[in-house]
């Protein structure tokens, strides 16, 4: 990970070529020059901050609980640790005596909800998929679709692959990816990487050119925050919580924006829906209210808890809608779990009630909880078994 | 400025839905729930932050010298300081103890270069532009195209505004909008809150629908850092110093991709480009080499030197290129300079040559130096100007 250059680093250059005065584009001042972290030869990192007058710093997230960083005795103020890491994209900040902070010399961050975290990639294994490489790159974009259900414009990202534009000619079927609960439609692209998988998983043709739209599946909500009239705010938890079934009955809406906007293959063998969590619950309720809209369903992780406000909880309607889901069955109907997530049991139940119905799917058991590294992972995996002859 | 709600929040309201024990997507400690900064009934603003062991806090950027916080004699730990500000967009950042952080209470923040500041929009005059707003919205897409020139891909931001996708059958004129040193093809939309001033000004009539593409205009780098497979790097200082004219020669291939790919008028009289500081050069010089692509021309801050690599230094050869652009005069001809600009006698000096050259242009002279305060400014005159009867 090479590392950083500042403002100042600029301003020099920018001197030798226009004998001016220094500038910035903002006057602040900028902190030393450091890198951190380092990816050191023998593969272990170096996390460090320099923090002179600080008694204790800390690094959060790598481990289940905060690494204490040492005083260096050859940098002043430096405080550092180095550390063993599995391959995988990591999400950390540091804290300096109470105060949380972001590593300055790291400029990549994600946004979780309304928290801000750096970003470590550690290479090797699945997180080779979550680095950008010199490859035909697909186009991300964020889009505004108006919903006569929620009676208002809603934020959608899309990616299209690079065939989007290279063959103008050729239609593309369509995933519709689901955020979990306090995310929203910047999510898969920021903490699930979503855009840079399917570069890399398409340039190496293990997935196939589709189109992938990310909706925010919060009710309450019409984009990420600071982007509607509500101003820069975070707002309150309630957000979140949508009410029952709001957003997915009005889903057919997004797929007719999409279908008009985009060049589509508008069926159903050439359209696949997963989520993450709550976005899982919904691909789960969503799949079963429209059975003939989704060759490909993903349940990664699910909520799946039948409460959609058009049905009863009766144990019956979900028998009923899983066996009307599943007259023609879905080329794949796809559920991953990890062995420590706390939905574990509520998916086994779900995989007994399927047994009970002889519905065919593909289990998926990892280790870990209810995690982005997990949520990658099955990204991974499902995409490169959509839109391919049936599996079953 | 309504502020935070953590994941451990989220979590709360989420258990009493579903009765489990509570998660976070990412299992980090988040600090105590605070509001900063704060717009107070008398229109102050009050920056605060939890910092109990430290022994100095200061606010950067919102003033020309830092601001000392005062420990709060309410609430134990807190770190204050209340101030008014002119209605703007300000990017700041708090130094505890030596160690810049962002504010942990927002996280609404922009990227320069490789430095992260958290934003804050006061309200009122043209910041009143900053904001978004409950209108309709146009599309912002980050798009790869392949040159020649280079012989790699390199990325844009495009922005399709909402008449795009309402009018399916309309074509639309070109702005080609250009980033200053340091920046790349985020900038504009970043720092520059481009994509919302549009919407905002198309909202109102003021601005023509528009396409607006903003490239990166560094020779030597490709995209945004991060998004190539040089990896999560910040690259050394050079990248941003493009070898003279080479962006310039190359960029009608860019025009020729998006008239490809997007419903354009592709016509002189509907096309335009402008740009801050570098990307002022670079605009002012493409709209010289190709004399018949651009009818409109926005140098913000630009730096008006004339040093090419297809042409000589020689100021003949400038006057020829001026009068050579001039023959048809373009419909405007914008300069826009800050009066403590350190480019401010570099632009005096070019309008000389156009005066001597008796050549038609507008100008308009601000307070304040080389700062994206002004060049929103600018961005929003320079806009409005755009694609409407011919104003000289």
């Amino acid at each position: 990970m090479k590392k950083i250059v500042s403002c100042i680093l600029t301003a020099v250059l920018f001197s030798l070529f226009y004998p001016q005065k220094g500038w910035c584009q903002e006057t602040i001042d900028l902190p030393p020059y450091r890198k951190s972290p380092v990816i050191n030869n023998d593969s272990t990192i170096t996390f460090s901050l320099i923090a002179p007058h600080a008694s204790e710093v800390k690094l959060l997230g790598v481990s289940s609980s905060p690494i204490l960083l040492s005083k260096s005795s050859e940098i002043p103020g430096e405080w550092y640790t180095t550390l063993k890491l599995r391959p995988n994209l990591y999400t950390y900040n540091f804290e300096v005596d109470g105060v949380r902070t972001l590593d300055p010399s790291n400029s990549y961050i994600a946004r979780d909800i309304s928290s801000l975290f750096n970003i470590l990639i550690v290479p090797g294994a699945n997180a080779d998929y979550y680095e950008s490489r010199d490859v035909s790159h697909g186009a991300v974009s964020k889009v505004w679709y108006h919903s006569t259900s929620f009676e208002n414009d809603r934020r959608l990202t899309v990616y299209t692959p690079p065939q989007y534009e290279q063959e103008p000619d050729k239609k593309f079927p369509v995933l519709y990816l689901l955020h979990g609960m306090g995310g929203d439609e910047d999510a898969w692209n920021e903490l699930g990487r979503a855009s840079i998988i399917f570069d890399n998983l398409i340039s190496e043709g293990k997935m196939e050119p589709m189109i992938v739209v990310m909706p925010n599946g919060n009710a309450r909500m019409k984009a990420a925050p600071g982007l509607t009239g509500e101003g820069m705010y975070v707002p309150d938890a309630q957000y979140s919580v949508s009410p029952r079934g709001v957003f997915e009955n009005a889903f057919p809406e997004i797929i007719e924006f999409i279908d008009e906007q985009y060049r589509t293959i508008p069926d159903k063998t050439k359209r696949a829906i997963a989520g993450l969590s709550m976005g899982g619950g919904h691909a789960w309720r969503i799949s079963m209210m429209y059975p003939d809209l989704f060759d490909y369903v993903g349940l990664f992780s699910a909520t799946v808890r039948w409460n959609g406000t058009n049905v009863d909880s009766d144990n019956n309607v979900l028998d009923a809608s899983l066996q009307r889901q599943f007259e023609t069955p879905p080329s794949l109907y796809w559920i991953g779990i990890g062995k420590d997530d706390f939905l574990y049991d509520l998916n086994q139940s779900f995989l007994s009630t399927m047994n009970r119905l002889n519905l065919p799917y593909l289990y998926h058991e990892s280790d870990g909880g209810h995690s982005w590294s997990n949520w990658r992972d099955y990204l991974l995996i499902f995409t490169t078994e959509l839109f391919k002859p049936t599996i079953q």
